[in-house]
């Protein structure tokens, strides 16, 4: 799980490090709300109707899910359970409130949040887009500030000051994270002896 | 600290890693042996006697000691933490015990442990090495598959089939041990703020 206020770069950081692998994918999530034009049913989303979602919601089927806007988006547990067990990393790209979800439901899930080297240089950046009013960019300041104290929970800080140091750092993250010993029990007491 | 049978390789592995890095040093063990034609305090041993020995002991001074052949061997608590305090990643070649006893001391001490890729390769390994009688060998296999029961409360492991492999496996568990939350709140609620 990938996190971290817009404009700290969570997309490029994971998209520099993921670069010509082929065992990473992104977790697709369902939504109920209606595909736009261009959208791909199990690309963008995979679209359910809502009796189909709060079916998913009470049979515990979603690792997390949130409502925006009167329509449900969540993770389905099916379909990042099957891409682990073809050995793909799955990245989710998920605020902290679903990022905290999927952390009771799956405990060894891996937490990295990515901030950029400073509030100053966030403004500079998301000011930089030219894409929002300088009171959208305030509010989103503000609400990065909210997330960082709520991001104590996270495993993982990755300072995106250098995107390629940074997708160095989460490629090291994930790198170590398969040497963990308690996944590896197997090799200090199976074919090894 | 680097633990692991001997023939895992663990030295190659950690000589690979660290080459040309400054950033990191080995830790240096106080003994109450006397020094050997061509040793150097403070290089191979600080050598010490057996009264200041018996004190660190008594003051917990040492992260880890142990008697082998009637002397005393053990890590400085301040050396490593000098070390530490100046930046250096400190690494300590150390048996299982020996890094039993760090992890009580130093809770945030990272324990990797080395394997071969298989026993047979390790008999091979031990072999081709032409120092040991066969009846040595098959001891320190015996030896082997009795750390592997007791590795379990490790952090991580390490196969050792490719030294390169190996050595970016360690440098990857380094640089994610370094980008640890729980270390780093500081990003979060001081100077980003």
């Amino acid at each position: 799980m990938i996190s971290g206020p817009s404009g700290a770069g969570k997309s490029t950081v994971v998209f520099k490090a993921i670069e010509g692998r082929t065992d990473f994918c992104f977790s697709t999530s369902v939504t109920t709300r209606k595909p736009r034009p261009g959208e791909v049913d199990g690309r963008e989303y995979f679209f359910i109707d809502r009796a189909r979602y709060d079916e998913m919601v009470r049979q515990d089927e979603l690792l997390e899910h949130a409502e925006y806007v009167s329509n449900g988006y969540g993770t389905p547990r099916a379909y990042v359970e099957q891409k682990l067990s073809e050995g793909m990393n799955v990245v989710l790209d998920i605020e902290i409130q679903g990022a905290r979800q999927v952390r009771e439901k799956m405990p060894d899930a891996v937490m990295i949040f990515v901030i950029p080297p400073s509030m100053e240089e966030l403004r500079r950046r998301l000011v930089s887009r030219g894409t929002e009013s300088l009171e959208v960019i305030e509010g989103r300041i503000r609400r990065a500030k909210q997330e960082y104290a709520e991001a104590d929970f996270y495993d993982y800080l990755i300072v995106n000051d250098d995107a390629d140091r940074a997708a160095a750092d989460f490629a090291a993250i994930v790198r170590a994270e398969h040497l963990r010993a308690k996944d590896r029990l197997q090799l200090l007491n199976g074919g090894h002896l």
